[in-house]
């Protein structure tokens, strides 16, 4: 059982989108054990689709083709489906009539391509459009690969996917071996030490098989088991995930590809009753933005301070200017200040503070990328990290990192 | 002229990561001027890799691979097209001494495959890595498509895209036409609504060609045409403009596509000599993180509030407990306290303000997706404006709306 993806637009040709349909297919159908080998795209001309449909005969037993199924003139998938199965296009009335339904409460008119998104394959399955107009198909054939015909939107496609074409695939591929996934998250650590640390766990392991990958400045594994059912695989997963985490436990932070630091840090704050503020110069906001963008993140914080400028470190947070003075405000010394003050001031558990350089220019000699980290926590232990980031790092790049860092900072200390 | 784009990773085919190599090869090859009507991914896997070489050899001139040149046994693109072409691999002994060296320095030990990055095609002009390890080529063939292999990581492959492939493909497909792209962005109008109303303009201009896409909750549309030279260019381009500045200049905030929100208003406020203070309560200190993106915001921005919790708007900004008591914290008035407060204890120009109902749980009665933006000009002007955004928006998108929203406002203020 082997499938290919095809999507169509001629906007992905010219780079002015991530084709972000394909790769929200080519996941499911991972995670339905149903392998892929190839993607194509091709854009909105009927010959070209007509040549990659017959290509894709030649090498798998499904396709599923996305994009394209709008009303004007450009979209022109059905039309080359239809042509390469040799099967007719049909309307279906139901449609047509909400199609109809849904111009007149906008109160505009109907083009004739808009009969379009009304039609489909004869003697296919017709996949519903929940949150959009046109519809979708899947069609068995005899000869020849089955193929599925989605639309273009993510939305659409997505949902479409999900509720009507997912059921159909169970239904038609019944899959024999059981796959989990499980990703392990690493911050602190390059992709290449990681997997060098790594090297013999992975040479060891076939299943699961292991995989890494960067994403936003983390590093992310995933486990993958097949075996006959959920608690073998797991099993499985658990010994590797042991072995992995006996070599680099210190970078490790938790599970789930939905996951974050700041997921966990709120989590663990919550657990522990622990409340934190943060009083935050270069990274102006990103910090507390990043904890308030978790639900639930109001049981662990009340508020804080951007102190962009040295007066508003002083008038905001009360800082000795002797301190600034003496030690520059990209310090240790500053940063202790700014973090112990704002734990006072919000009257929380944990204080952190950011004061360092995002660039382009540097400041007080300090190159681009030195940050100064600093952890309060209660009356008496302080922390601070000094982050050298690269200067070719972006602005955003080094705030982002720095961010990440105090979380972890956060999470070591509460653990 | 016709090309196409073949990525290598079974990482792709399973969809763990965007295709963004695709995309940013599809741009460049776009502002070159050369046609691209296919783009296939495949795994990395020799015999497939062959087939896909052989397919694309059936339908265009230039062939651009990219991924699969790493050290690892599963990275085989360099000896499959070596296969494909029938040309052997050498040694650049060169960077094989800096990758010696670089190991050296890292305290590490190769392994046999290493040498792999040191490899090129016979007869293939090197393409140099400036910020990794693996070479790549660009390979002139008699018969058949030109080819280019590049490497997987974007930062390796985009770099020597930018320095070493283009000036060969420009001197080897000289292109008669001149293309100019221009983005003209707009906020606050749904695509569909925004390409409704201009859908004359769209009917009657070819060149420059118009096309929407959205991004991060802005529309952007691409304006593209042909010409001999600039100043031709550059005039088709200005009537398009004009005309499409007619239909839809309320949401208009500037051209470029590197440009943003925040930047114009960073940008407005230097040039008015302004400056802004902020009072955050949903959006958590998102929009002082997005000013503090911008280089420069510290000739405009200080410091400000983020007051999540009740008690720290009172405590922080002194507003008076009523006001909150009687309207409740998702309100107007306590919209106007919040900005009007943070202006006057930072003493800005602009003082702004963010309280509402981020979800995924309702406040006070109101749903998720419900705020209050409050906005103090000077002493004497407050502006105030009630979004209400969808229920099925995220928690994240409900923040980054907020945000925009409030950066328009600010814009359409001091314009």
């Amino acid at each position: 059982m082997n499938s290919e993806i095809v999507t169509v637009g001629t906007e992905l040709l010219l780079g002015r989108i991530d084709n972000t349909n394909a790769r929200f297919i080519a996941d499911q159908l991972a995670q339905l054990g149903i392998e892929s080998h190839f993607q194509t795209v091709v854009g909105d001309n009927e010959d070209r689709i007509v040549a990659v449909l017959n290509q894709a005969a030649t090498r798998s037993d499904l396709i599923i083709i996305c994009g394209g199924l709008g009303p004007t003139v450009d979209d022109m998938t059905l039309a080359s489906v239809s042509k390469y199965l040799g099967l007719n296009l049909q309307v279906d009335e139901t449609q047509f009539s909400q199609i109809k339904a849904h111009f007149n409460r906008q109160h505009r008119s109907m083009t004739p391509e808009n009969v379009k998104q009304a039609q489909f394959l004869a003697g296919a399955k017709i996949l519903p459009n929940d949150v959009g107009l046109a519809l979708g198909d899947f069609v068995k054939t005899v000869k020849g690969p089955d193929i599925a015909v989605l639309p273009g939107p993510p939305s659409e496609m997505e949902t479409m996917f999900i509720n009507h074409l997912v059921p159909l695939l169970e239904e038609t591929y019944p899959v024999q071996q059981h796959l989990i996934s499980r990703v392990l998250r690493f911050y602190g650590i390059s992709e290449s030490m990681l997997m060098h640390q790594l090297n013999d766990v992975v040479i060891s392991n076939t299943n699961p098989s292991i995989a890494s990958y960067a994403k936003n400045h983390e590093i992310l594994i995933r486990l993958t088991a097949q075996g006959k059912d959920d608690d073998q695989i797991n099993q499985l997963l658990d010994i590797t995930q042991t072995q992995i985490l006996a070599k680099v436990d210190g970078y490790f932070y938790g599970t789930g590809s939905k996951n974050s630091l700041a997921k966990e840090v709120v989590m663990q704050l919550k657990q522990k009753g622990l409340t934190v503020t943060a009083a935050e110069s270069l990274t102006g906001g990103l910090f507390q933005s990043t904890i308030c963008s978790i639900a639930g993140a109001s049981k662990v914080f009340d508020g804080g301070f951007v102190t962009y400028a040295n007066q508003a470190k002083k008038d905001l947070l009360h800082i000795n200017a002797q301190i600034i003075d003496d030690n520059g405000v990209v310090s240790k010394q500053t940063a202790i200040a700014m973090a112990s003050q704002a734990r006072k001031i919000m009257n929380t558990d944990i204080g952190i503070s950011f004061t360092g350089v995002a660039g382009p220019d540097q400041l007080e000699g300090h190159p681009a990328g030195t940050v100064w980290i600093g952890l309060s926590f209660g009356d008496q232990q302080v922390k601070t990290q000094l982050e050298q980031y690269l200067q070719t790092d972006s602005r955003q790049s080094i705030r982002e990192k720095s961010v990440l860092t105090g979380l972890q900072m956060i999470l070591q200390m509460v653990k």
